[in-house]
Parts: structure tokens; sequence; C-alpha cells
């Protein structure tokens, strides 16, 4: 029976850039489709894989163009994409369906990206009285530099190694305590401008030690609230290997990942007075 | 066998509430959950409900108190829901969630939601050459007035009103053709602005008539775009019905609903020269 | 400039139909799109409504026609849908899109639906030992009939009727402590088959008397775990009010609904011997 | 200002375990977070990371401890987890959280996975009548041998190598046209078993391979379709390499991913009479 359409290829690749300038770095967040028509009815008719490029490939073929040429339009590298594919045997048609998720500058090299966040509020009532806990959730923010892990410990199934630099990426949950429910709500706003200035100021040497720092600014920030919790989830960016296509990645090119991640969690509280 | 432990209640109540001042709305965008703890074993072992506050009782309650009261945060919207079950019979304990999904102002009463816009590029190469289709999705806007729909024909299962005055929201997806591959795809913010400020400012008598105007918009907006597809999910916010607890509802407290929805596509082509 | 394509209609209506005959009962679940293409121009260029169907409508058809006519097969009520669509003025094209979620009996008016089923087991684990909580997630079931709410108290915000039969439709969470780490880990069939057969054998009176029905069958099911927590949202399924058209409704369409939906949990723990 | 409480580790560690006797293939699919609390004090105020165990670690843990111990239970195989980090210096608590993904067996090799699979049928009316196109969509399967991607082309980028044996798992999405609306729509149930059966007994050489198998299939056992268009992700289960832990990996211990994914997509057409 006749094979009347077929198309194939990658989807869902995650594409992080970094250019690093010196007066502040540029981040260019991708997630890419590659498919291809053509002549294959040997692939799917007879199990001939000789004209089947593999869909690893075109991933491979994405994060090495990555670091050869210059994303200025999103557009621009999709087509670059496609006119690297088009002249493949067997290949009739490309089609490169590429989608940016935009980012906005906090600072040179610290970035928060608008998601989805959502502002919370949690009252436990009983006879007594009333407890307030508010709080945000889904604030993503990611930072090019001052983020460093090394130094911890390592037994036999340990194979990461010490990184001095790496990218730093979370989705802030927070939520704090207030001391009573005759204060001021619009605390609010302080106390996340806190959790972000920290954030991208802070030079890390793990997410542990930043979420407690950006835990103890929120604190400073405002007096009427007693502890604050943050859960800071490891969104993985991870350097891909370019050298079997003979080249570098100066900290240029990574694989954003969804799963495993990293989660951190705890509570900092005000010392008693 | 004891019961060591119960809870309930009612969760995901969607609210908006629009104050209406003359020189300009504002916008506030809840969900929240009512739970309730207490002596209720009867209710679980005996099927006894008599002490078994309705869930769809919470639901009622959080639309008639949002009518009543002014919302200036949502942590004192939570605490006024608290103090209202705290003193009911049985009940020990009152826990109420609430999710503040924050919106910006575009202008006096449109607004427009950070939630995950992406923005989209599309390449088709073969032989002769590239087509290229970008856009942009899920960029989320809200007007609270300057949106009717009438005069639309009723058959033996029609029961929709005329509605002079409506709340219109949707999520923007607009994807637009290239004329030629060599153009400046920095085109994108001028688009972009193009249908959030058409969209703010229509007088809009339908979402085909608005989807249009922003369509017209885009294309005159940039030269280089041969033709701009739409697709406008209608989010329906319903009016609340008070009336049963001896309240009006100025077209102030809605429920925002997530289906059905209604779904409005259309291509708005340029006149060729 | 001119409007090249166009599409509209009502996405996403939901409903149930149940077929209620002497021996068992029949349950079709649907999810319907309704889309119309046509000469719409006038809709969308000049705001005429004149010729707009209102989606509104479309909506109501669905439940208007699955009342009067039987869903054997879902293409067959699409059909129906699509038929009636045609005939109308301006309109040239019909699009009925119906995804069925299909269901698997339990007895002769209980389903179960395979959506996602996982098994879950939380080790917690110190310096004196490790407490081992098992469970399973999203088992999702439904029964028509064999369900009622009523006697419930009331306040100024109550409206909801005493209901002597209505559909119940929950998705299961529940997680059950073992009384030791040296236990046969298999009991988790036997547990989930309690749940199932008591579910669908209670004569309810509430989500909260079902639950602990449920509770006190798994706990005498399996002598090795010492307390189950329970938490059973319920998914409230609406009856239509087909008055309007001149139609009935005994117990036969509903509108599934997604939010708010009530959420019950509770702990039900072995007597001590 | 004092830590009141943390805790941290890996989250959504994905693990697939095969066990290959002779007559049948058993399958383990996990979903596994690990978290440990205790006296990590330093690493939060300091940024010392002398007693951070890395949860880059953990993940490798659960993979070497998989090669290494029989999984008959979830939960015994969280208590090794737990047992395992109870004894590391600092650690109070571990915690660990493991989700199982149930399949069931469709042959000796090859299983299927409840999980939300729906019923699809589209229609399209205009005057001169009605085209019917019904399918399912997310029919999730996976088969542990008699599969195999070798042959394809190298270019500079590809690093694939050849595989004899790999998993294969998708979620299939098929739709079908009928070659008139007069037929008997309870065809699904035949083309579905079709599927099924060829997805399970094909030995394959790609995924485009089996696609053509399924679709053949599926037109030879139904003649009321003239055509059947099947979308197979490719599910890809990446073979772990244990060696840095002194471990082989006989095909056993795998990690299942999200993203990217293969996409293969292709129409069969029933040759004309």
């Amino acid at each position: 029976m006749p094979l009347s359409w077929n198309r194939y290829g990658k989807s869902r690749v995650r594409l992080v850039k970094i250019k690093r300038a010196a007066a502040q770095h540029e981040l260019v967040d991708l997630t890419i489709d590659v498919q291809l028509e053509g002549a294959f009815e040997k692939v799917y008719i007879d199990g001939d894989n000789s004209a089947c490029h593999a869909t690893d490939t075109m991933k491979n073929t994405v994060y090495a163009l990555a670091r050869q040429d210059p994303i200025d339009h999103v557009e621009q590298f999709a087509l670059r994409l496609a006119d690297h594919y088009i002249v493949k045997p067997a290949v009739t048609r490309v089609r490169v369906a590429a989608t940016e998720h935009p980012w906005t500058r906090l600072r040179s090299h610290a970035f928060v990206q608008a998601g989805g966040e959502n502002w919370t509020a949690l009252v436990t009532r009983d006879a007594q009285g009333a407890e307030i806990v508010s709080g945000l959730t889904n604030l993503v923010v990611l930072k090019t530099t001052d983020s460093a892990f090394c130094g911890f410990p390592r037994d036999r199934y340990t194979t990461l190694p010490d990184a001095g630099e790496r990218i730093l990426a979370t989705s802030i949950t927070a939520s704090w305590t207030y001391r009573s429910s005759e204060v001021d709500f619009s605390a609010r706003e302080r106390i996340r401008a806190a959790l972000l200035d920290t954030f991208a100021a802070h030079v890390s040497r793990s997410v542990q030690h930043t979420l407690y720092a950006m835990g103890e600014a929120a604190l400073s920030a405002c007096a009427d609230i007693a502890a604050i919790t943050l859960a800071l989830p490891n969104r993985h960016h991870l350097l891909v290997d370019l050298k079997p296509f003979g080249l570098d990645n100066p900290s240029e090119i990574f694989v954003a990942t969804e799963q495993p991640f990293g989660l951190i969690e705890a509570t900092v509280t005000r010392t008693k007075d």
C-alpha cells in the first residue's frame, strides 16, 4: 500500500545561548523542531535506513550551528537550519519551527521571565485568631555568572566535577508569615524586590547559599514578617559537549532540562529581639 | 473505626472583581479555596448532613462577600471569608487559600497578563526558497468595557441575551507571513504593539470585529508582512447572579471560566498594490 | 483589506449522557468543538452580527440534540450536529471535532476511567527506623446512581437544593501507613479492590459518607495498615436545564465541570486492639 | 538569622528497569525524589559545601542501586535508597518519594499503559456531504526488544551509534478516513487491536518501519477505511552508563526522557481496487 505523505524529525530541542560581552550578557532561549519531507519510502516500507538522517543528528546540528553562527533573530537561525538540511539527499522540504521564550533583563547578567507568576495568601483561622502567610510562586529567574558549586563530598557514585562557573536558574516560590494581621500587605512588593535583587547580586556557592541570602534580605526588607520559606528548584542547564564536532564551548551553548531537578527548601527566621 | 483527621471545602472558586471608577477601572483576579475542619464525624460516619455546610454555599459566599466588601489586598479578603466561617456551628478551623493572578495596565480599562508569552517562527524551505511565518502566542489581555455582542440571529436553542457591555478577555495567538526572507525581523515589536493598542482602543461589537481591526492594524504597522492570522479564544467571564442574596451586580462580580470557550480565527490579507 | 479565511465556533463543550436502562446504565462522555466557515465578512469588517450564530447557541444545541437523539457512536452525533448547522444561512462548511473519553464498567452503574493512575510510596527514614506510606493517585471513578446530598444546613447564601439522586465522580488519591516495614507490599491490590468495590456499592449520602466507608473497607481488607487517608475531589456534573427548549431532562444530560470542585479529605484509623 | 528548617535533594529521577527472563520481560517504571534533612547550616550560611552531598550523586545512586538490587516492590527500593543515605555524615532524616507508573502486558515483551487514551471523530460537512475521520490519541506502548536502528547516514554532526537492540516507546495517535458515512463505526475496536498487535509483533528497523506496518495492518483489518495517518513520537529511553561505578548495564537500566523526542508521521493509503 502506498505511503501518500510522510514527515519526520526531532521535536523540542532546548537551546540556551549566552553571549558574554564585557559590559553585559545576552541570553537567547529557544525550543526547536526540525522536520524533513522527501523520498523516504524505502525507510518505511523496506526498513532501509540508508537515507534516514537520524533525528539525534538533528539535535546535534542545532547545538553545533548555534555555536558557529550568531543568533540575532530566531527567524535567522531557523533559516540557517533549513538551509543546512535542504541540500541533503532525499530531502525535498524542511520545516523548522522555533519558539523563543523571552526574558527581561534584571541587571547585566541576570534575567527574569514573565511566566505565570502568582501571588498567594493563606489564612488559617481558629477561635483564637488568624495566621497569615503570604507569598509568590513561579517567579522565574536566571543568572549567567557568579554561580559556582565546588568542594562537595565525593563517594563512589559521584561523577559531577567542581563547577567554578555555571548557569543558575530557578522558579522562586516564597511564603512569609506576618507577625500580626494588622500589617500593610503591600509589603509584598518590597519582599519581591529584595528577593530579585539578592538573586541577581549574590556571588553564589550553591543554591542553598543563595537561598539563605535571599531569605535574609527579605526579612531585612520588611519588619512585619517573622519568617520566610523559600523553595528553589535548580533548573539545570547542561553545557553541551561540542568537541565531537571540532568545536569548543566556552560556557556559551547549553541544554535547558526539566527533569530531574534539584530542589532546595528552607525557612529563615528572624532572630528574637 | 475513628476518624482521626478531616477537612473539606470548595477549591478553585474563580473570582474577577472590577471597580469602575470614572478615570479608570481596577481589576482583581483571584482563585480561592475555602476549607473547614471541625466536629464533622456524624457527616462521615452516619451520613447525617445536618452540620455539613454545602461547598456550593462556600462558592456563593465568595461572590456575595466580594460584592459587599472592598478587596484592597487578597489577604484582607481571605481574612473576611475566614471570619465568616469560623462562627458556624461545628467549625473549629478555617483555611482560606487565595491566589492572585496579577495584571498590568495597558490603558484606563485594558490589561495584559504576563503568562508565558512565546514568540514563534516557522520556516518552510524547499528547492525554490523559504517561506517565513513569525508570530506570538499566549499574549493574554482583558478589557472591562467597550465590548458588546448584540443583534445575532436567534433560533429555538438560543438563550443568550444581547449584551451591550461585557468583559472581553482572550489569549492572542498571531502569525504573520513575511513578503521575503530579507526583512527586518525586529518588526515583531511593532506588530505586537499594534495588536495590543488596537485591542485596548477598539469599540468591539464582537470578537470577530476586534480581530479584524487588530489584523488591519498589524498590516498597517509593518509593510513587510503580506498577511496575518489571528486566533482569539473568547475567555468568557460570566456575571454572577447575586439576586438570591438580595444584592445587585452592576457589572462588578464575574466568574472567569475556562471551558467551553468561543474560538474565533481569521486571516487578514494585504490588498494587492 | 480582505478577509482571506475565517472560522469560528465553540470549543470544549463537555457532555455526559446517561442512558438508564433497568439492568444497567450506559455512559457517554464527550468533549465537542463546533466550528463554522462561511460568508461572515460583514461580522468581521462591519461589526454586523445579523448572520453571526452565537457560540452560546452552539453549546445549547449540543445539549438539546443529545437529549433528543441516541448516541450510539461519537461519529453519529458529530454528523447530527454538522447536519444541523450546514443548513443555516451564510454557513458553507461545518467542522465538528468530538473526543470520547472511554470508561470501563465496574458494575451495573459504576465506572472507572483509565487515566494516568499512579502508585506511590513515601519512605521517611531517621536513625530510629523507617515509616512507609504507600498509596495511589488519579484513580478516576463515577457512579450514576445511589448518590444523594440532602439535609445540609441553609444560610442566606445557600441556593443548592436537596439532591436525592446525583452523579458522583471523583479522582481517588489514597495513602496508607504500614504498621511495619516487614509486610507484604502486594497489599496494594487488595486495598485498591476494596476502594473500588465500596465506591461502586455504597449508598452515598455525601462524599464524606462514602469516603469513610471506603476507608473502613480498606482497613478491613488489609491488617497490615494502621490508617488510611483519602482525598476525594467532587467532580461536579451539573444537570442541564433543557426547559427553554421545551425538553425535560430526567437525569440524563449533564455538563462535566472541572472547577470549582469540592474537596473532601480525611484519615480513618484502626481502633487500637 | 537562624535557619529553622531545611531540606534538599533531587526530584523526578526517571528510572526504567527491565528484567530479561527467557520467557518474558518484566518492566518497572519509576519516578523518584530523594530528599535529605540534617545539619546543613554551614552550606546555607557560609557557602561551605563540605557536607553537601550533590543532588547529581543522588541521581547516579538511584541508577547504580537499581542495577545491583532487585525491585520487586517500589517500597523496597525506596527503603534501599533511604538506608543508603541515612548513614551519611550530617544527615538526620531521609525522605524518598517514589511513584510507579503501571504498565499492562500485551505480550511477552510488549506493554501498554493506561494513560488518558481518547477516541476522536472529526466530521467536515459542506453542501455536498460529509467526510468522517475517526481516530484515537494517547495510546501509550513500549516494547523491550525487537527494535533496532542501524545503517543511517553519518555526517560531521552524527554521534549516535548503530543500535541493534533498543527500547521502543511511543504514544500512538491515529486517524483514519472512512470511505462513506454509512459504515459501522465500531470498526474502531478492530483497528485499535491491529495497531497494538502489530506494534508488539513487528521486528522494527526504525519507528518509520513499524509505523508503516501498523498502518498496513489497520487498512487490512477494516475494509471501510481509505487511509490512515499515524503520528508516533519516539519516547527515547537512554541506556545509563554505569561504568564509572564499576557496573555493567546489559540493556537493563534506562532513563526515560520527555524531550527532545523524535516525531514520525505518515499516511498509508489503500491501493485503488
